[in-house]
Formats: structure tokens, C-alpha cells, sequence
């Protein structure tokens, strides 16, 4: 089920930059292994406490740097302030909307905060826009991200979509993180134009709620191979969430690269932990991607 | 009461563009047989569990190509990624609003997602456009509308309104299928300057709720027959919805264009079945049409 | 208290339209007698069954014709398709605004379909606005208003103000009908620019509610004197509203006038009933304007 | 605590207005006597039934010129249609903004009615914009009171604002006439840059829930010697609000010009009564300013 | 931690504005004691009661000058009636937005009321934005404040957030003071693009509801030093709030410059006393950012 750059009706522009991402950063063969870096903004400083240098920008995109990501997503104040100073060695994914998680998710949206021209005059390579799929909000994202989509495609910059089900709505459905909920994250990021979007790891388990066809048995595998499936020429990046396990990530990094996805987005469980630690399993995602080029 | 398409007051680009659907594709005599593909936004990658290869949507365009369809309607997303490989062979129309079916329906509104202008670039003939008649919400979708209709009657891009009655209000009116509910969609519509409008067939058994004049009884045929007279100079295309039996479908079909119907518009009752089972049941819809030049 | 084209303070633009209307059509003495026929939208086609023919609006306009009236208000989709065969043989009111009746009307508000440039376009003579006076989403109402009265203003247009009384607060206060309600209408409009106002024959018995002063008891004709010296120098039309028994509508025709409205604007009381007899009732009420020259 | 117009930081075109009205018209000391005239906006004809020759503009604006008022504030619609008999013979405040009483006042916003070059075109010497002082809804307020400010700086055109507390929140402090409410608002058009503000006369006997500092025992005239010292640089107007005695009104005007106010802005005190009673009226209040020399 | 302007990644325009402001005024050192003076729009005139001079714009610009201020915050109405009396003599921050105090602040939102253009025109040195962090109007506050930091950005004009945790959810999670609340509050402007960020002193004893990491037990030090750190490379200055003991004040301003603040902005605190005093205690506060050189 792999995509290559050249059937994804991509404009020069978009191909240019995303050409750049792929196979001239990190592993260079068409997969990617992302670094994101907005948790200061969604989720406040709490996230550093486990690994207080990680509270630093310039530390972060040091480590984006010596890892060989392909790239490290941030907001606009960071990319501002000290993108300039490794500007080149690390493709900037300008994430563009964002909020705090200190007012209720029910009706969760996510406000822009930076727009596609800035990502260009700051020599990012993608922008990233989180869509809350299910929101009893939709129709203001929705709308909100018609302009940003127009401006990428009008100024070739590659959209990635941090498609994720929220809201008290698919709360009620089994939840933000069931195979339904993933599985149709990752179709309504490829219906609405998005070029690469980033998921959950699906949890087909989770049935409580689900709509019918999602209420039968599937493994893991299957479901990711859905998803991917489902995004049919967006490509896949995984994200990686809360801090877990190295293995069970691993396992999860191989499933997903199974399945035909173009990377891993992990954060929190790269810089959760002292700076050596944090390269040393960065290399082991990255020989996970060395296994799969696209 | 059929209507050619000389008396419909249609400008230039739009009467070139209708011709090219009504009289250079599918049966070719100003009937049209529609594949609407839309439903991975609307409900999710769920509907295409019947018939797996249905969730691709190259399968789709193919099956649009090979069926003869008078054009096929995806949302921008499908569109960009996939239009190009049978660009020309079959007429796009661009779905230019939707959303997911997550959230509560009791004020639906179905947001934009894309621009007339983009079914310009993309050489669409014709856009879509989802209007919620008495939906709580009305005021913005409306509002919306009207910024659609203007574009389109500027670049001279026929429009099509998905005229669904929604929302908690109908609701208490006898509900979303009535005789009342369906006629007056089909009213709004034309009321308010669609060139085609697509109607669920209408329910006339529906009474409890509705206004008075459709307390009365009417058979099918008498209800349909209505709902194209108040669709007046509008075209009036009958849409499938759920998958249900072919011969019940057929004499929907029948009924439609007996009342001077322009055609049909039916997606899961073609796709949601194995591919050779799909082009037979398309062929047995168009015979229907055959029989009804315009 | 007859008002004159002259004193209005009128643009060149919309006196000489205007003039065109009151002076070289129907009874061509500054009176007028409108056909409204935009309740295919307000009410749905419900309101054809008690005449069938009139759910045709071509019907509708041949009767305009006939009937000798000095103008038909038509919504935007009706006017693209219907008018081109009577353009010029009646004046047409393009309406702006409208919405089904489905939802509730307890924070009505009556949302844009069409704007004043098109009404240019069509050859309209004047455009329509529904103004819902009082009801809670006045705030959005008047935005809304204001931006068609500055395009109106701009392009030398008449505008009517359907001044309406509507919403849940309106309902507490002696209804939409009383002598408070819609003198209070009559005014609003006149404080804000309408050429022309349309207004339901005020209902003086209707005291429950209503403030102190329209607490007193006042004929008929008081009450519409009244009304119509609310409006100043904004002409004033009657609407007929549900059909209602002839002489009765004749009276209050009579007291109008009387009064010093400049006419009337009756649609079902024409149209629900046969075509001889919408003619012969059209007749009558012309007779009644003969007598006021203005 | 008096105030020049050279002091206050006016530009050219505000200055050269605000002269005209201060200097050429009323007492022609720098002192001013407004009618207003919204009323019939606000509140409805009813408040015409005392004197009902004041429902007509004409008559009023006759009023302003024998009285010898410094400027009649009215909405667009009477502007246009009467201003002209009377341009250039007394100011026109062209009032922006206005709504009607029939809604609920707990979140109140006053929406806009007509632009600030709308009053460029009229001849208008200054604009009226009603500001509801602490309303649920003071974001809206806010935002339009920007877009008025910014076109009065553009144009020259001097503005005043009616700083009126209201909405549920002031209600549940004490009341819109405390002395902390009204002290608040003149602050507020202080701080938000109207040249001139317009509040009701503070009552400090009003002191259930307001502010502690508020708490205490304040005279009336130490009251509006606060409310004008809060309003620093911005030229205060005091209004009559609802008929009351004529001595009590005198009281107050007296007490408001001693305070350093400069100049009233009285309705319905002046033409809720027989035309020679509001002359002499008048006259009275106009030997008040003779006093107060700025 | 200290941060020198060449660090900070600004535009030619801003760090000429900074600089004026670092090292031109005050203690010329690169730190900053600045006065704001909004509190007649945020809490009313009842602040001045303490020290009636303190009511007068004119006093305060007086004591921004005698006390060696490196710059005074006002609203735009006291700018352009008082600044220019001391234009250039001490730094103008316009202030962009605020509000009454009069409505709940459960959705906490601070409507613009001037933009940076005006800021430019006035001579001003910066603009500063009261962003509510975690007010569940986030979506319009995020909205808002993206139109002005591109203004001020493409202006060359430094903009100073008043991060503020404000709203019902933040109550619920310790509320506003907390190190917690203001710790988040700090990294949101700086993820955001905030020059500046003023916050308050984080008050590290209230746990109650807090996040996790934020339940242990933290010093004063501790926890300005981190609020400082999660500013990264915004520079801070910490807000005194109401009135308190000098030497309580003084012990929080030693504390904030030993974590690498940039300075304070005391207001009630300076001018909350009789003059000599307020000039006083201004000296003292200067004294400790003398020890504090950037």
C-alpha cells in the first residue's frame, strides 16, 4: 500500500518541499521520523517536569538535529525565536493552530495562530493544522481550515493534518481513540485535501459505542492497515502520545511502517527522558524506517 | 412536464457545461444517472465495509467510467488525488461542503470545504452544494449559500443542491421523509436559484406532524409527481440513499422519471455490492432512463 | 396625509423608479397594488394546494399581467427563471431575504438569498426586506439590513421593508399583530431609511400586553391613521396575510387608503382561488385605489 | 473644571465641528443644548401620545430651530428624509447606532445602523454611538465601537457616545443610575476616546451592591462633580431621561454646569408638551448655559 | 537566565523600539519599571478613590516622568487626549484591548479597542494585549490577538502580552495565581510570539486542583525562576496587582530580577499614595533593577 511522492497529485511546490522532508532528511528514503514539539502550548509546562531541559527550544531542536528527524513541528513564538539558529539543518513544520487544555474539549476547536505565509517567509518545509474530527465544532474548523488548505496550496507549502477525534460527541462513540474514531479521522483528513495526516494508533478494542461494522474482532495489525488504508494517497504519520513503553512503541512503529505508513511523530516519548536515552531510541525508530523505504 | 434545457434561463457557461453532462454522457438524452461518492466524509470509512474495494476511490472512478455515469461527486480532497487519471472520461462534480456524522444533527449545518473556483481549476462541470431546509441553523446556511451561488453564477459553474430536510425541528414535522418535508426542499431550492436539486424520494405515508394539506392520502406516484412540479425549472434528481432492495429501487426510479424527474443520483445501492453486480445494476437504472428522453 | 415622490428625499435612481412603478403601471396615480409570491420559501408549497395552477410561477406572473399590477416580489431563484418572459410588462421586487418556517420564529431572523446588484441585473424596480422588529436577533437583523440599505443606496434602488413584528418578546407584549406592534414596525422602518413599508393591518382589540398608551380603545381607522403617520415620509403598503372573507378585505382596503397608504400587496388572497375570480377581486381592490390618487 | 476645545486633543476637522456646535449655534459660549430624537427607534410612537405633533420630524426639527438648539441627534432614515429643510440651520447628529425596547435588555448591544460617512454626506457636524457600559455582550460593543471610532478619526467627524450601564450584571450592582455606574461610563468614553460623552444624572442614594467606595454618603452635586472629573478631556452631556418636573430638571442642570459639564441633551422633557410650553422650556434651560461660559 | 535584545530573533523596527525603551529611560540597563494605568477601564474610577489625583491622566503621565518610568500603559482614548503634553518624554505602550469588570469573567474575552497602526501614529514604543489564558473563549482571544501580533509584526512594533489565566476553568484548577497557572500562562506567550510577557507572581502554595507536577512544594524562587524559564526568550515582567506592603512588594521584586526578569509594572502600588510617597517607592523599586543589569 505504499505512496510513492509522484501519484499524490501534488503541485511543484508541495513536491519540491515534501521531496526535501523525505529523502533529504533522516532516513531518505521517502519515510520520515518527526519530532513535535506544541506540548508547551496544549499542554503547558507540566510536560518538561520528567526532563526539565526539554523546556528549552534550543535544547529540542539541538536534539532534532542530532537525531536526523526530519523535521520538528513547533508554533510560531519558538520558530521565531530560535528556528534561526539550526535554520536549514532541520525541515520546521510551522504548526499553525493550538490552545491550552485548561477549558473543556467538548466542543473542542483549535483557534489559528499563525498563518501559511508566515511558514514561508520562516523557510518551513510543511505546516500542520490540528483538526478536531467530530467536534460539535465542525463547522467553524471546518471553515477555518478551507482558508489554511487554499493558502498551502496557493503558496506549494504541504499540509499536515493532526487529525484528531474530539468532543463529547465521539466520547459518547467509543471514545477518541477506537478503531471508528481513527479509522475516519484518517478518511475525513484525505476527503478534505490534507497531505499527509497524523494519527493515533488505532485501538480496535475499544467497542463500547462504536458504530456497527467496528464492533467485530480485529488485531491490531488490521486496524492500522485500515487506517492507512482509509487514507488511501494522504500519507500516514503516526503519533506517538503520552510517554509508554520502548517496546510496546517499537511495536507499534513496526505496524504502522507494515501497514504502509510514511512515519512516526513522536515527542513526548523522545524527549521524556535524558539526552542520551532520547538518541538511542530515536535510532531505533529510525532502523524501524530504514526497513521500509517508499 | 419535462424540461429542455433551452427554458431554464441558464447562462452560457452553465448551459455548456449541463449539456455536456445531459447530452454527452451516459444515455446521452438529456437524462443523467449520478455516483455520488461522498460518504467517507458523511458517515466514515463504515459504508465501505460491504464491499472493501468501494473504499478506493480510484475503484470508484473506474466504476464511474465503465458504468456510464453522467459524472460522479466527491468531495476536494478526492478530487485533487484522483480526478486526474480519468479527467474528461467522466464529469466531476465538486462536492464543495460536508462534514462528519459525529456530532448531534438536531442544528445541522454543512460547512465548506471548498470553492467554486476550485471546480474551475479542476475542470469540474458542475458543484454540489448540501442545504439543510429547516434546519435551526438556517440563517447561516443561507448565508453560505448565497456566497456559493454567486460564485458559481459568476464562473458559470452549474449548481446542485443536496436539498435535505434536517434538523430537531422537522423532526417534530413528520421528519425528514414526509411528502411535506420533501416537497418543500424541493421548493426551497428552486426558490432560491439551484439549476439541479437532489431530493430523497418522498414519503407520502408520513403524516404524523406534517402541515395540514399533507394530512390527505397520495400514492408514490402522486407525491413524486408533486415534488417535480415544486421543483418547477429546477432539475429534479432522485437520490438512492441506503442500500435497499433493486427492485424496489427500480420502481422508485420508474415513478421519478414518469413525473419528469432529470435522473438519479445513487451510490450506496451501486457500490455497496460486488463490482459486476454494481455495472449490471447501473445498466438496468439506465434502461429506466432510455426510456425517458428530454 | 398623501405623500408626494417629491418630498421623500429621494435619489434620482429610485424616484425614477419608483415613478415607474406608482405612475406607469396599475392605476397609474401614485397608487399601487402588489403581488407577493415568495411563500413557496416562507410557508412551502402548501400554500398551492387550496389553487394548484398558482404553484407555477409562470402562472403567477401572466396573472401579475393581467391583473394589472404594479409590481410581483419574487425570490431570487424564480426571478433567474420566470421573469425573462414578462421582463418589463410588470415591475419586479426582488426579495433578499426569507427562510422557511420550519425552525421556530421565537429569535427569528430572515437570512440574505440574493443582493442588490443582482436585482440591477434583472431589471428589478425595487428590492425587498423582511425586518423582523423586535425579535431578540435584532442585533444580526439590522447588520444585515444595514448593509442592503447602503447598496441600494449606492445603486438607486427602492426599498421595501417588510416591517414585521416577530420573536418570542413581541408574543409577551400583545402579539404581532396589535396597534403597539405594528405602529412600532411602521416607525422602526421609517427611523431607518425604507423607501417604502409593509406593514399587517393593525388589530387595536389586541390590548393584552401591549404598552399604556395602546392600552385605550381605538376604531379601525384610528388605528391605521395612526400607522401610517408612524411612517412619515416612508410610503406605506397593507399586506393582506391569510386569505380572509372579500368584503372584509375590501374595508380595510378602503381604510388604508383612507389613511393615506399608498396601496396594497395581497398574494393569497388573489391567487388561492380560481383565475377569473383572483381577476375579478384584483379589479375590485384597483377600484378602490382609482379613488386616492396620490 | 472647565474644558477648551484647544485642550483636548481634537484634530482639525473634529475641532472646526465641534466649534460650529459650540460656538455658532445655542448660547454660542461653548456650552450646548442637544434635542434628541431616537426615540421612536428605542421606544415606539408611544412615547408621542402626550403631544402627538411631536411624532412628526418636521415638527421637531422646526422645535430645534426656534428653540435654538445646539444640534438634533437623529437616526439616518429621518435624517434623509427631513434633514434637508433644515440643513445647515441647526447641527444634525447623525446617531449610528439604535434598537428597539421590545427584547430583553440583559445582554444588550445596539447594533449600527447607518456609517460615519453617511454623516460626512448629510452634512452632519458630529455622530451619536450608544455604548451599553458593562453588558454581557460588551465584546461586540466593543469591536463595532472600534469601527465607528477609527471612521470619526478618518473623517474628522466628532464623537459622541451615549454611555448608557446596562444589561444583568449592572442591574444585580446597584442599577444603571448610581453613582458608580454612571462615574463608570463617563470613564469608560474617556478611556475608549469619545470626545464628548453623554450619561444620565448619577444617583448616589442608589447604593445596594454597588462598589464599597461607592458605599458611602455622596451629595448630588459632589456625585456629578465625580462623574465629570472621570471624564477628564471628553466633553460631558447630561441627558433628562423620562419627563419629570420642571424645577427638578433645572436642579440638575444647574448642578451638572457647576460640575463643569458642558451642556444638557434633553427630549422628551422639551417635546412631551404643548410646542409654546417647550419653548419657554427651553429658554429656560438656555439661561442655565448663559451662565456657564466655557 | 538573562536575556540580551540580540538574542531575541526581532525585527529591525522592534528591537529599536526595545532598545529605546532598555536602555534610554529608566535605569538604562536593560531593565524596565513601567506604569500602567488602564485600571479606569478595567475596574472603574473607584481605584482612584485611594488618591484622587491618581483620577486625573495628566498626574499620572507627571509622576511616569518624575519616577524615571521606562514607559506608562494606556488605553487609546487617554493617549491621544494626554500623551502629547509628555510625548517622548516617557515611552507610550498603547494598550489594544480590555474591558468593564461589570459581566462575569467565567468567559473572560478583552475586545480591541484600538489597533497598531494607531500605535504607530502616537509615537508609542509598544502595544500591549491582554490574552486570558484558558478562558473557554480561547478560540476568539487566539483569533484576535493572531490580527495583532501580524500587525505589530509588520510594523516593527514590540508586543507585550498580558498573559492573565482567567475563566471558570482555570477557577476550577487552582485558580489564576497559581505557580501552576502562571508558570502555563508564561510559556503561552512565548509559544505565541509575545516580545514581552507580563504576568503575575505565582503563588506556588495553592495546589488545590493543580496539575500533577505541580502538587509539590515549591519556594517563591523556585517558582518565578521556572515562570521565567518557560518564557524562554520572551522577556518578563511581573505585575504588582492590588496594593500591598511595600516591603512584601519589594521581596517579589528581588525575587523576579534574581530569575532573570526583565522588569515590573506596578501601578496601584505606585499611585494608590499620596505623591512624594508614590515617588519614593518608585526609587526603591528602581534600585533593585539597578542590581540587576542585562
Amino acid at each position: 500500500m505504499t505512496t510513492a511522492l509522484r501519484d499524490l497529485g501534488l503541485s511543484t511546490g508541495k513536491k519540491a518541499r515534501l521531496h526535501r522532508i523525505l529523502y533529504q532528511h533522516g532516513s531518505r528514503n521517502g519515510t520520515a521520523l518527526f519530532l513535535p514539539y506544541d506540548q508547551g502550548l496544549e499542554h503547558g509546562p507540566r510536560d518538561f517536569f520528567a526532563n526539565p531541559s526539554a523546556g528549552s527550544p534550543s535544547y529540542i531542536l539541538r536534539l532534532a538535529v542530532e537525531g536526523g528527524f526530519n523535521g520538528i513541528a513547533v508554533q510560531i513564538g519558538l520558530a521565531e525565536k530560535f528556528y534561526w539558529e539550526y535554520a536549514g539543518e532541520v525541515p520546521l513544520i510551522l504548526k499553525l493552530n493550538g490552545k491550552t487544555d485548561i477549558p473543556s474539549d467538548e466542543a473542542a476547536l483549535s483557534p489559528l495562530n499563525a498563518q501559511v505565509e508566515e511558514a514561508v517567509r520562516l523557510g518551513a518545509d510543511a505546516v500542520g493544522y490540528t483538526l478536531y474530527v467530530g467536534t460539535p465544532a465542525q463547522d467553524r474548523d471546518l471553515e477555518q481550515y478551507l482558508s489554511v488548505r487554499r493558502a498551502a496550496q496557493r503558496l506549494g507549502m504541504p499540509l499536515i493534518v493532526w487529525a484528531y477525534p474530539r468532543g463529547a460527541a465521539i466520547e459518547a462513540k467509543g471514545g477518541k481513540d477506537s478503531f471508528y474514531a481513527v479509522d475516519y479521522a484518517a478518511r475525513v483528513a484525505s476527503e478534505l485535501g490534507a497531505d499527509i495526516v497524523k494519527v493515533n494508533f488505532p485501538h480496535p478494542e475499544k467497542r463500547d459505542g462504536v458504530k456497527k461494522p467496528y464492533e467485530g474482532t480485529f488485531t491490531s495489525q488490521e486496524a492500522i492497515d485500515g487506517v492507512v488504508r482509509s487514507a488511501n494517497r494522504t500519507l500516514v504519520l503516526i503519533s506517538g502520545g503520552e510517554k509508554a513503553g520502548d517496546e510496546a512503541m517499537l511495536d507499534k512503529a513496526r505496524q504502522s511502517m507494515q501497514a504502509g505508513a510514511t512515519g512516526l511523530i513522536f515527542g513526548r516519548n523522545i524527549w521524556q527522558r535524558e539526552h542520551g536515552e532520547s538518541l538511542k531510541f530515536a535510532a531505533r525508530l529510525r532502523e524501524v524506517l530504514d526497513e521500509h523505504p517508499r
